[in-house]
């Protein structure tokens, strides 16, 4: 069979892979809930926001709806197992940062919403639309706040994401980063600058 | 230091790790091109819909809008350094299929666009929404079809995604998926369970 002979497969959501995130929220009565959601992503770069989308029947969706904030907060992989635990259980009845182990922390520039502490990088976000699409209704969340693991940030102060240690979800599995194979622009970058970025001597290859 | 200490940083795209992949699409006139995106996502289980926010500069932006039609191929490691050059190079002057020695073929359930032959999977999309974010504007595509390498299917007709070696984009850089940590629903599954599925004799552990 030739290397690329194609088949044709039952229309799912096959997108992949795709981040695993921790969404925290609070209601009015200040409770904290976490639910994990796997259809979260990147809309739009300036002014930055994301989309996260959420089943009615969440817990979730009743608070985000109710105080229009939710943190979004990555998942590194100390935190996978809880992370798994609060996709499949309800916060309703649960207090799934206590099932947990995790630690509520208010959220930085939002009046209601909890961070999780444990996690690497948390994004603050107010809800700026809310589209029904099926399932699933998209919030979609303009950025307001951002905090990270102090250990994350370099002696200049910059953003180390690659010793975070984060996690991708992949056709329901979840898989740490592996090999790095590249950076923006390296196809088009000198072999100097591609060794240097990559720490090694590197052929820039074909394209 | 203590482990958890925060620090407020600059409000950005920091969502990470995201997908990337190559949208590729084709105007009426026939002539096919791809851009390479990382802020896309699935958005909706049933129907299955993702989202793909492009700039409107983009030629992909002219295309896609003109057609209503486009298709979101996944990324291998062997298309890493295809899909960076979709993402730095224009199409508007260049043929990037010839550049990048990839082949066009018809797109599966669409008029106009085109896949990739070379992506693991290609998933043929028909725009149902457009919203204006900013920077950029969020295309939300209802899936139609999917094809996949045939290589993928196991015995029993299963899409293993696992085999695809998928790329993922975190913070600037393409990583391979690494270490497997675990399944949808590992957290509360039983020991033979996990055994069977992660393939070794795994503590559960604590949450």
């Amino acid at each position: 069979m030739a290397k690329h002979d194609k088949v044709t497969v039952g229309v799912s959501t096959i997108l992949n892979p795709v981040p695993v995130v921790m969404i925290s929220s609070a209601g009015t009565d200040g409770r904290p809930n976490i639910m994990t959601a796997a259809w979260a992503g990147t809309v739009n770069s300036e002014p930055p926001m994301l989309s996260v989308s959420i089943r009615k029947s969440r817990y979730s969706h009743k608070l985000i709806s109710e105080t229009g904030e939710f943190v979004v907060n990555l998942v590194s992989k100390s935190l996978c197992k809880a992370c798994d635990y609060c996709g499949v259980r309800g916060g309703e009845k649960e207090d799934k940062f206590k099932s947990c182990s995790l630690t509520p922390v208010k959220a930085e520039g939002l009046e209601y919403a909890y961070a999780i502490k444990e996690a690497p990088v948390s994004i603050s976000c107010v809800v700026k639309s809310v589209t029904e699409l099926g399932s699933h209704d998209m919030f979609i969340g303009e950025i307001k706040s951002i905090t990270a693991d102090s250990y994350l940030l370099d002696e200049k102060g910059k953003l180390c994401l690659e010793n975070a240690r984060l996690v991708a979800y992949n056709h329901g599995e979840y898989y740490l980063l592996g090999e790095k194979l590249g950076f923006f622009g390296y196809s088009v970058a000198s072999e100097d600058i591609i060794a240097k970025r990559m720490g090694k001597d590197v052929k820039k290859g074909k394209k």
